[in-house]
C-alpha cells in the first residue's frame, strides 16, 4: 500500500551539476526532463537559480542559473503534472533573481543552507513564498550540525516560514539508519506544520537504504537522481526508489530508457558512484572535496596517494 | 561499543569465484588471504569443497575444490588467528571429500542449501562436525522460501545439527529491511542454540544496509567481500562493514591496500557491482542468471535487450 503524501523529487541535473559545473547540453536536459515527467515523478529540480555575480556564466552552464526564458524553452510543449523546481544556495543566491511566479514556469524554490546560514535561508524562502512559489529549506551537512544550533534553526523554520517541507541533507554520506531515525524524529518534534524531506549521498552505499528508513519514519519528501548521478558517490538512485514505492501512478520504464540513453554515456566524462576515496570520506564524516581531488589526481603525481595513505591522512586530519 | 559475539566472514574468493569459475591465481588468493588475516577478520572462506565429479577441474579453478594440500600451501608460514572456511553445496558436494580435521588446515565447513535440500545439508553439516570441524548451514534464495517449509527446515537445523550458525542468504538481492527483520526474528524463534548469520547481495544497493539492520536485530555472523566482489551486483562490501564495526581488533588498512592492488584490477575481467539489469532482477525477486546473460550479451546481438525490454520480459516472466 502506498502513502499518497509521498513526493518524489528528481534532482539529477541539479546535483549532477556539482560534478561538471552544470555544463549539460540543452538537449540532454530536455530529454531527461521529458523522461522524468513521463514517469510521473512529482517534482523535477532542474538546476540552481544562483547568482551570476558569484558564479561566472563563462565557466558554469545554463543550469547553474536556470533563467526563466531557458526554463520556458525547456518545458515548451511538454504536458505534465510534474512540478518544476530550482535550488537557491542561501549563501550564493539573491532574492532579486526570482521574478514573480506569474512570470515563471518554476513551481518550487528549494533553499539549500548550512545551519549557520539559516537566517539567510529563511529570507530567501520567504522571498519565494511571497512571490507565489512553493518553497523548501534544505539543511546541508547535517552530520556536522550541533544539536543546540540545529534545534534553534528548526524552531525558526517552523515559526518564521511557510515552506512546505524542511529537508535533512546528508551531504557527507555519513549517516547510518540510527542517525536517520534520530534526525527525522528531531525534525518532527519541531516542524509540526511542515513535511520532512530527505536527501542522501551514497559514499557508504546507504543513500537508498537511508531513504527507505526515512520513509518508515514518515518523511514524505524524497530526493533521488537517475542512476545516482550526483556529487562524489552520488545520491539515492531514483530508479530504485520508484521501484520500491507502490504508487501505481509511477512508471519505471521512462527512467530505465533515459538512464540507458543519456546517463550511462556520461560515465565517460563524470566519475560518480562508490569508490574507496569516497567511502573513506563518508566513513570519517568528512566533506567529499578531498576525495574528489584524489579521484581527479593524476596517476603517479605527488598528489595521488594510495588508499592507505589517503585514509591515514583523512583520519589524522579529523583528530 | 562493539559486540564481541560478532564474527565477520570474508568470502571474496568463494563468492567472487561464481563470476570466473573460481579461476583466481594462487598468488592472488594468497595475497588476499594474507591481507584478510592481517586485518583480523574472524573467518576467511577461500572457496568451495565441491565434487570433482560435478565440476570439471579442467574448467574450474583450484578454489572450487580447495584440496587440503592446496590450502596447506596457501596458509604456509602465515601466522594468524583468522579461521579458514570452505563451502560445500548441499547438492554438489559429497561427504567423502572431507578428511578428518586432524589432516586439514580447514576450521569451518559452511553448507549452502536451498530449503528443499535441507536434509542433504544436514547430512553434510553433521559429517563436518563429526569429523571435527565447525559447521554452518546457509539457506540460499531465502526470498523464495515458503514460510511453512522454512519453518520446518529451521526446526530441523535446531534439533538435528550441531552447527554454530544458520544463515539467511539473500541470493537474489531482493530483501528490504522489513524482510530482514521478519526473517532474523523467525530464525531466532527456532534456533535457540545457534547463532544467526546473514549474507546479502547488492542488486538493489542494500547489501551493507541490510547487514547493519541484521546487526541491530542481533545477527552475529556477518558475510562480506572485498569491494563487494561476488555474484551479479556482488555482496556487502567488507571494507564498509569493518569501518562500521567498532571492535578495535579490526584493522581496515590491509583491506584498503589489497583492494587497490588485487581487487580493482579484476574489474577488467569481471563485471560485478550495481547495474540496471541486476537492479531489475533484484526488484523483481528473480535469480540473477538472466541479468548476468544480459550483461554478457554482445552489443547489437539479438540477445541484448534494451533496459525497458529486459524489464518487461522479466516482469512478464514473473506473472
Amino acid at each position: 500500500m502506498f502513502r499518497p503524501q509521498i513526493k518524489v523529487i528528481d534532482c539529477t541535473i541539479r546535483d549532477g551539476g556539482l560534478m561538471n559545473n552544470s555544463n549539460f547540453t540543452f538537449e540532454t536536459v530536455r530529454a531527461i526532463y521529458q523522461a522524468v515527467c513521463a514517469s510521473n515523478v512529482d517534482i523535477v529540480e532542474i538546476g540552481y537559480r544562483n547568482s551570476k555575480e558569484m558564479f561566472s556564466p563563462a565557466k558554469y552552464g545554463l543550469w547553474r542559473f536556470c533563467d526563466d526564458e531557458v526554463l520556458k524553452k525547456l518545458t515548451d510543449g511538454i504536458e505534465t503534472t510534474t512540478k518544476l523546481a530550482v535550488m537557491q544556495d542561501a549563501h550564493k543566491a539573491i532574492a532579486e533573481d526570482l521574478s514573480p511566479k506569474s512570470e515563471s514556469v518554476v513551481d518550487m524554490v528549494r533553499v539549500a543552507t548550512y545551519v549557520k546560514d539559516i537566517d539567510k535561508a529563511i529570507k530567501l524562502a520567504n522571498n519565494a513564498t511571497d512571490k507565489g512559489y512553493e518553497a523548501t529549506i534544505n539543511i546541508m551537512a547535517i552530520s556536522h550540525a550541533l544539536d543546540r544550533e540545529l534545534d534553534e534553526a528548526l524552531q525558526q523554520v517552523e515559526e518564521e516560514t511557510k515552506v512546505v517541507a524542511c529537508y535533512l541533507v546528508d551531504s557527507f554520506g555519513a549517516l547510518y539508519s540510527e542517525d536517520v531515525d534520530y534526525l527525522v524524529h528531531k525534525f518532527q518534534r519541531y516542524l509540526k506544520t511542515k513535511e520532512i524531506g530527505v536527501h542522501f549521498h551514497n559514499q557508504q552505499q546507504l543513500g537508498y537504504a537511508n531513504t527507505i528508513e526515512a520513509i518508515i519514519k514518515n518523511a514524505n519528501y524524497l530526493d533521488g537522481t537517475l542512476y545516482g548521478l550526483g556529487r562524489a558517490a552520488g545520491n539515492c538512485p531514483l530508479e530504485l526508489l520508484i521501484g520500491f514505492l507502490k504508487n501505481p501512478k509511477f512508471d519505471l520504464r521512462p527512467l530505465l530508457a533515459i538512464i540507458e540513453k543519456e546517463i550511462l554515456p556520461m560515465q565517460k566524462e563524470i566519475q560518480w558512484g562508490y569508490t574507496i576515496p569516497y567511502m573513506i570520506a563518508g566513513l570519517l564524516n568528512c566533506h567529499p572535496e578531498a576525495a574528489m581531488e584524489q579521484m581527479n589526481a593524476e596517476s603517479g603525481s605527488a598528489k595521488k596517494l594510495d588508499f592507505v595513505k589517503f585514509y591515514e591522512k583523512m583520519a589524522g586530519a579529523d583528530a
